[in-house]
């Protein structure tokens, strides 16, 4: 084993290749997987990702993909056996293009760093999650990551115009198309977007940028009922349209743990409501955008369809907006966390199947519900009281098979790793994993590529 | 031979098995491409393609599927040993869920039935191209087909939330996802989504549906310059934003074609421009987004941007503008048609390249071009006097040898089928080549769908 270091080594340098790195793993968002790797290799540049897992492939060795370890599936887990690959020593911002909008990076700068690029170009890079300063784009890319803007710029997968990947043999495949339309035979990047790094290691993309909108609105609703939340959500977006750009729901379940008393942030209504609603719209014209936002906001007062409302008219407004939403540090330390995803018509009467089923086992759970509607994502965090491991099995168990009679699927953004993986045949047919099976076969025949993830 | 047709009747039933279909493939965009093979089938349901698959393939079996046979690339080209497979039997729209913003099909709906189902229920299908009272569902998602609204809405990809398809052994693959995001596992639907039937029969989708526009306006545009194209089509982004939903470019050797004396149409100016330019905004507020579209139109002039200009005032206006740009009846008779990409940035140098190296060849040449510059999409239509086969491959190799310089990509939205196949290593790899080949070999290894297509 030594020499096998050794054999890395040389490949990417001593320095680059960090043994008994208990403490590498230990970031903010990732405290529940300690690093148990052999050795943690930094890798300078795509040729020696290639060499690296060429001399892997061939001898059987494992190798675990790092972006900035803040998925929440266990999808960057080592064990004892495998190595991990980070990319801490790429993270060039190659080239931010204001004329094509497009941007080409390296796998391991951070997300903030993307969206600082873009800005700096006076462009806008539209994914955006909690984890910003730490996800890498390596990860958000083998993750598809999601985030609060899916309604109006779709999935981090809309943004990825080409990517070089690397296969497990070593093989560098580049697929660096810059162009929104490139039907020149099949388009392998969607291969390696949202496959957490099980069918190749993502080194380089290109990002597609956006124009910088210059008018942003930001308002928070009550309402007393769930049908209230459709009939704002379609209201919305048949008056905003493509300015719509983000949709949040919070239950009360949720809400309260952010601003009841004990809580870090105070609720500009006076008093509770059922569930709670953000809009936010941005646009290119910051007078009528505005305008046009206010009149939203009329309409659904006139209508009834909301009971109260506040519209944040600063920065700080709308910060302070955000942060209610953004209060989720409880529940990745404490909670169990899961992204299903469902229509929106099924959301009440599911969030009221899992109550009463998690209810009849826990009588005393937390079941705090929220998420972005508009994408037919609900999150959902359960704190079981307890802390046994057959309670946490009991309540996975009655959020997933709760899902089956609405066909939801069991991740809407965080994906699988290790966390869902039991679970995949929930949402995923027969014949769906066996093709999954088949493709991670013809790419990673070797099964070295963050093996026992997703299946 | 005849006991394996009489297999098939058996599967699909007498009547669904046409032999002797000469006349079959004579569609309007598809005269080019008569119909050869042994028969043409039409499977009434999923569980019929699948057994016609699985016979095929236990026989070794060539299948072509066939869409409306709209498009330009020979994807869909029978030689007498192929059978045919029509999906004129499978035409359902099965659900408009207008809560949900999802549309379930077959693959045989034309899109323009996709966009009146959408319509009926007051909501919008934003994929549009010239051949919609033929092209169907599975078609347009097999080609990943482009059109005018991608700069706003994407390609055909983005409108797909989940599929069915067979593969060549028979297995159904059923990814009828309904959900914007679903991180369940690897997003199966891409490797049937712009393959052009080599690696599965899509049935069924799942598509996803916008809200209505209800403003709508159009402008028609005249420019010096090149330089001129790039500043309009900056300031149009940076001005309307996601309102932008078309951006046209005729340089006025396409232009002249549709205007002159002997064209069909009429052009509202009173001289000749280089370069023309279709705007298109479309949004949800009649008034303030017809305000907003003016004063675009108000900053161009002022600052010089355009030459001359006139805005739609009537439904009748707008369809005489787009009219201009429709006329390719000629060029689909006539012509060698192209839909390269590039940047936008490269567009003017690269269109003076091939005007000198097709007229050292061919003085008489006509070289017109026209595109979606805001998608990167140039469209080049060449006319090269006589009609002999080498002039024809002269023109070809101009074409795309001139893309090399400019890493620029032989097929925007047209696709391979046999007509690019011998320049697909222009534009891709032999590392992405060999991973295509690995894919079809994974799913197809009997080599029966679409043989001999895209690679």
């Amino acid at each position: 084993m030594t020499n096998f270091l050794e054999q890395i080594e040389r490949l990417v340098g001593v320095k680059n290749v960090l043994v008994g790195a208990g403490d590498r793993g230990e970031r903010p968002w990732n405290t529940h997987q300690p690093f148990l790797g052999k050795a943690l290799v930094r890798p300078e540049n795509t040729q020696q990702v290639s060499d690296l897992l060429k001399l892997c492939n061939a001898q059987g060795q494992s190798v675990v993909p790092f972006g900035g370890l803040t998925n929440l599936v266990r999808a960057c887990v080592t064990t004892p056996s495998d190595i991990a690959l980070s990319f801490e020593n790429m993270k060039a911002i190659e080239d931010v293009n204001a004329t094509e909008l497009t941007m080409t990076v390296e796998a391991g700068a951070t997300l903030q760093e993307l969206q600082q690029a873009a800005e700096s170009a006076g462009l806008f890079f539209p994914v955006d999650i909690g984890s910003k300063d730490s996800c890498e784009a390596g990860g958000i890319v083998s993750t598809n990551a999601g985030g609060t803007k899916v309604i109006r710029y779709g999935m981090t997968r809309e943004a990825v115009l080409g990517l070089e990947a690397v296969l497990a043999d070593g093989t560098i495949v580049s697929s660096m198309n810059r162009y929104i339309k490139n039907n020149s035979g099949f388009d392998l990047k969607h291969l390696f977007i949202g496959s957490e790094g099980v069918l190749g290691v993502i080194t380089k993309v290109v990002f597609k940028l956006d124009v910088k909108p210059l008018s942003h609105n930001v308002a928070l609703l009550a309402v007393d009922s769930y049908s209230q939340v459709l009939e704002v959500l379609a209201e919305s977006r048949r008056h905003l349209g493509s300015m719509l750009c983000g949709f949040e729901v919070m239950w009360d379940s949720f809400y309260c743990k952010a601003t009841q008393p004990e809580g870090r942030h105070k609720s500009p209504f006076d008093r509770q409501h059922a569930i709670y609603i953000i809009i936010e719209a941005m646009g290119t014209q910051v007078e009528s955008d505005t305008t046009q936002f206010l009149s939203l906001l009329e309409i659904l007062m006139e209508n009834e369809l909301v009971v109260d409302g506040v519209m944040a008219n600063s920065d700080r407004e709308r910060d302070e907006i955000w942060a209610i939403r953004g209060e989720v540090e409880w529940l990745v330390r404490d909670a169990q966390n899961f992204d299903v995803s469902l229509r929106s018509g099924d959301v009440e009467t599911y969030i009221r199947d899992i109550e009463t089923a998690i209810h009849t086992d826990l009588p005393s759970a937390l079941v705090a519900t929220f998420g972005h509607l508009g994408d037919n994502n609900l999150h959902i965090a359960v704190l079981a009281g307890g802390d046994g491991d057959s309670d946490r099995k009991a309540v996975e168990a009655h959020i997933y098979n709760s899902l089956l009679p609405y066909q939801g699927a069991i991740s809407a953004e965080h994906g699988i790793g290790l966390e869902k993986k039991p679970f995949l045949a929930i949402t995923r047919s027969a014949s769906e994993i066996a093709l999954m099976r088949a493709l991670k076969q013809t790419v990673d025949p070797n099964n070295i590529l963050n093996p026992g993830k997703v299946i």
